[in-house]
């Protein structure tokens, strides 16, 4: 197969074909330097989806809930993707999960379009290119847009810095060891799902999280809109289409507010400070045996302190372009 | 109480002044410029401590751990120094864990220090001044320096990578639902310790660490050095000195292989990209109104991708020094 030069491309996915659609992920993901044109052309034609970010711990039932979600998105009409991100040790680059087989009732449906993407090599949660692969589905004409990972630490903050709507995933019986997780987490929702509530415990799940939106932890970036606790059961297909509801209820208050552009402000704020380090590390690497390896001698040897080498090798910066 | 100007703190902190110590900390943490020249200076007199990262999920009993093993380092006759970080959420910047209030047995002890530092403003786990606090400790004569953080996502890798020794606390009964914590712990560890080793089930996640271990899962950083499991119990007072003797052969074995050398490498190329990341963080927020502003106005119009928007943004900078 020859090799298609990416500019070529954006035509096919602005047309939502798939195999160009899956060529420029692979080359978003991968970090190809000759895509960068083809994606800075597509971010232009980007803007009209619905991003939700889906974050819970895992063993919350998370991936079966969204295939689910996926679904019910399908049967309004619309067209859904879903970027998976897989936790991968950030040492040896292998993928814990492996590759995801699921998805099965909607495979063969043209509306719906799965990409797993491994964190390797990501430093804040979100993997490289998540958000170019974001903007590929936005462009073809996806009109919800999920990023889906699993919520440790850092993770669920990217996600939600990145997504207009955060639906967090909670499931009864996971333990009270991660309270620090489940308090960030209790910040960053725009949406509450309980899932797996056809186990025993899920009533009090439920009630806990009520409880303790109630107590009014501080929600600095809501303003009008309530949080809603969503129970549902992906065994017996229960409170997906509510899920669904309050997902785009929240879209419309974000729209009828007009705190979407504040919102999508925050976004592009925080997308070009992530670009910029993105720009930062991969010429540190590039440049590993040269300039770089120079300062990092002198910081090794302490004539220099890491932060004057980092400014120096800041200002040695110029545009590729 | 007169503002001292930091460069004459440094003669107290290379003399082991707790006052001195104490007040360039406070700077390094609140990211005062006027603190960097004393930062460079001492970072020329640091690079003797040997650094322990010392991370594991909340409710692992790493507190009680850490103060245990302070004392443990104590009856040795060295100094020791405790930087512990505590998760705040990154929304509100409130402190989960509130002040910690420990280390009884210590009190009044100079050869003791214990930092703590919030995680507030941070993006890749670590506080803001962590590692310059642990140069301060360093050039000021500690001898053992534990950075102490709580392992959720990025948090443990982050200490992992700027630590000699990184020990990794589990304990019994913490429930299997954070099985991807675990599996990135078990390859940053070079010394695992059991803790709470009083409880019933203690001996069966002292065998199950053994067991993923002698599973020979990839350990890409180490050579020669076999990983030990080591049970402890902070209420009898057991395995304390076990833990410290891993922890101070450890370091034998980076010195002893040679090792040590492409540690520090490692450590301090990490630190430049970790410092020019920040000084980028720094002057991106310092820049809002102007340039980073038009260029978000840009970005948010889809006039500039977020990456070529990253590029400008990056050729402007020129070092303030």
């Amino acid at each position: 197969m020859a090799y298609v030069p990416s500019l070529d491309l954006v035509p096919g996915v602005l047309a939502g074909e798939v195999r160009a659609i899956a060529r420029l992920l692979s080359r978003a993901e991968s970090g190809v330097e000759e895509a960068r044109a083809a994606l800075d052309a597509i971010y232009g034609h980007a803007g009209r989806a619905h991003i939700v970010g889906i974050t819970g711990v895992s063993g919350s039932g998370k991936s079966t809930l969204v295939a689910k979600l996926a679904a019910a998105v399908r049967r309004t009409g619309r067209k859904v993707a879903i970027v998976a991100i897989d936790p991968s040790s950030p040492f040896t680059g292998g993928s814990i999960l492996g590759d995801r087989i699921r998805m099965g009732d909607l495979a063969g449906d043209a509306g719906v379009y799965v990409r797993s993407m491994a964190t390797r090599g990501s430093l804040g949660g979100l993997a490289r290119g998540t958000l170019e692969a974001v903007d590929v589905f936005d462009a073809a004409g996806y009109d919800l847009v999920m990023i889906e990972t699993v919520g440790v630490g850092q993770d669920e903050v990217e996600v939600a810095r990145a997504a207009h709507t955060t639906v967090v995933v909670s499931a009864p019986g996971l333990g009270d060891d991660i309270q620090a997780i489940k308090a960030g987490m209790l910040e960053i929702a725009d949406v509450h799902v309980v899932s797996k509530c056809d186990k025993p415990d899920a009533d009090r799940t439920v009630a806990d999280l009520r409880n303790m939106l109630s107590l009014g932890l501080s929600l600095p970036r809501r303003t009008r809109w309530q949080v809603p606790v969503v129970p549902t059961s992906s065994q017996r297909d229960e409170g997906i289409a509510e899920l669904l509801a309050a997902i785009d209820a929240h879209w419309s208050s974000l729209e009828e507010s007009g705190e979407i552009a504040a919102r999508r402000m925050q976004i592009n704020e925080r997308r070009l400070l992530k670009s910029g380090e993105e720009i930062l590390r991969d010429r540190f690497v590039r440049d590993r045996d040269g300039k770089t390896a120079a300062l990092v001698s002198e910081v090794n040897a302490r004539t220099l302190s890491p932060h004057r080498a980092a400014e120096r090798l800041l200002a040695g910066l110029t545009p590729d372009a």
